[in-house]
């Protein structure tokens, strides 16, 4: 391995993000960042918004799965690669893939939602299908392996962290003086790249997660000491029902100021909210990061806070959400 | 009224934009310009979508009216403001005057869409309802300015125009080389405004404008080298329902390269083609940019155009599309 190259299961560090940076700089959107001066009168804090919905196939996944081929194609190892994903991840690495001439498989759920299935063949992946359960899922990239495919895992892997951590670099080069940087919490990728990339970035910042208490297995984990690797995960919020990872935990256990938990009538009423103030329709996922303001605004006041609004893939026919009136006066 | 300041009724030139850019640039979103590799594959061409969507109250009317009522403020002028609308340019005004500690008074069809009465009220603006004819709307008006409220119009107003036309100057601050630059085409202050901002800024630049078949009285009014004053309307655009204004026509007619009228189909097609390559959803009325496009490719075939989207005040419960496998194949 090259030496400038972390390896898959180590921690990294701010170098090895401005490294993935470089690497990826000429495939992502540098996204915008916005605020609105009515939200931030309703939040009692300056919200900026890092729009990572407008990323390329609609969410900061394509950072790391383009950070992780671009290390391979660095690294002289050619090949198909391979993951398991019902959602983002594998839209994100099939356009990653293809953009470097590699080809994707992707073993999905047979009961995926047609638009994600879609999403992966529209971006040059493959799909395979395994019965919806998750021990055929590792059967079905075990199989893809042993055909000699490069497995690349959603979040529980250097390279992706690193890609992640890509977007808080960005935000920090787009707005100074952040207090805090908040976003999402899933499988981990996202928050353990962001943290490190905070840390390093701004002096002083608090780095913190929110988590639907439908899934808050990280909170768990985080109150109990130890990682949980069992959670009976219930939210509307499909981009957060992963178990946090093993590295993903330790970075977040050491880096990560709080997880704040939020109830799903929360992360409705943020999503409805974003629309409102920014005419962006985002994902339940992205919509916890205002739903932990509106859930804890103490922890805010005043602050000048900086959101990670992870993705934007909506189902547009079951919208969660009507905009009524007594919204509109909000 | 001051030197630097041009009169509502003259045609404006590139050091009026410039002037308003300066004027509004503290109130305005940056909005940003996005591109996709993929979409570009479709249409054959590199398009830029400069995103007036994200613009505060979710239209490039706010660049407009702030700029109006900046320059009341310049010339010293106090009083409320007033204007009919039954779209963005009401919840602009709201906005803009609200900023600057005005009133905004807007008139306003009784069978408007309540969550464009909503936009009004929750910007700061005063709704007047009247009958739903142009002769009440106009009634309503009147009898504000005969209370000293001091008129507004949507689009046909020098100061109007200078404010539509600080997207372009940004755009080309943002994006080098464009050979066209394309926006659509409703009362045409949009359009004015782009045009003569885009050929003061860049060499050998086209203007083209979209408008829907079903509003087509300024591609009528250009081949009858004459403007109409009446043109039966139907089309989903509700935002380029107006016939063009008089000032507007008259810096269309000798600054604008040609206008394509596009087809209701070719509108939504649009629509549902900017969500599945950038995850927006955008009006009608700003889809009629790419429907152009695709209505006639050979007019930008290998060009870098930049695209206006005018706006995202969509009613998502009255979506026209469906994202289906057809199209998610495209």
């Amino acid at each position: 391995m090259p030496m400038n190259i972390i390896s898959a299961d180590q921690i990294p560090d701010i170098a090895d993000i401005i490294l993935a940076k470089q690497r990826i700089n000429e495939q992502i959107r540098t996204t915008p960042v916005l605020s609105d001066p009515q939200l931030n009168a309703v939040l009692g804090c300056e919200l900026w918004l890092k729009c990572e919905n407008l990323q390329h196939t609609g969410a900061f996944k394509f950072r790391g799965a383009s950070n992780a081929i671009a290390i391979l194609d660095e690294m002289g190892r050619p090949g198909d690669v391979a993951t398991h994903s019902s959602g983002n991840h594998g839209a994100a690495l099939a356009l990653a893939a293809s953009t470097h001439g590699r080809r994707a498989w992707v073993v999905m759920p047979e009961n995926s939602v047609k638009t994600k299935i879609e999403a992966v063949r529209r971006n040059g992946g493959e799909v395979v299908f395994c019965p919806s359960n998750q021990q055929a899922r590792e059967k079905g990239l075990a199989k893809l392996v042993a055909k000699d495919c490069i497995p690349v895992p959603p979040y529980d892997h250097a390279h992706i962290i690193c890609g992640q951590g890509t977007a808080t670099i960005e935000m920090t080069e787009q707005i100074q003086g952040l207090d805090i940087v908040l976003t999402p919490v899933g499988g981990g990728g996202l928050i353990s790249g962001s943290a490190i990339a905070a840390r390093a970035m701004i002096s002083g910042v608090k780095v913190i997660g929110a988590e639907p208490a439908g899934a808050a297995d990280t909170a768990l984990s985080l109150s109990q000491g130890t990682r949980v690797d069992q959670f009976p995960v219930d939210t509307i919020a499909d981009g957060l029902r992963a178990i946090v990872g093993i590295l993903n935990f330790e970075i977040i256990r050491d880096n990560v100021t709080k997880v704040i938990t939020v109830s799903e009538e929360g992360i409705v009423e943020a999503m409805a909210l974003i629309w409102l103030h920014f005419r962006m329709l985002v994902e339940p996922s992205s919509a916890t990061v205002v739903a932990a303001i509106l859930a804890s605004p103490e922890d805010f006041t005043n602050c000048r806070v900086g959101a990670i609004i992870s993705g934007g893939n909506v189902d547009l026919e079951h919208l969660p959400f009507r905009v009524d009136t007594t919204l509109e006066k909000a």
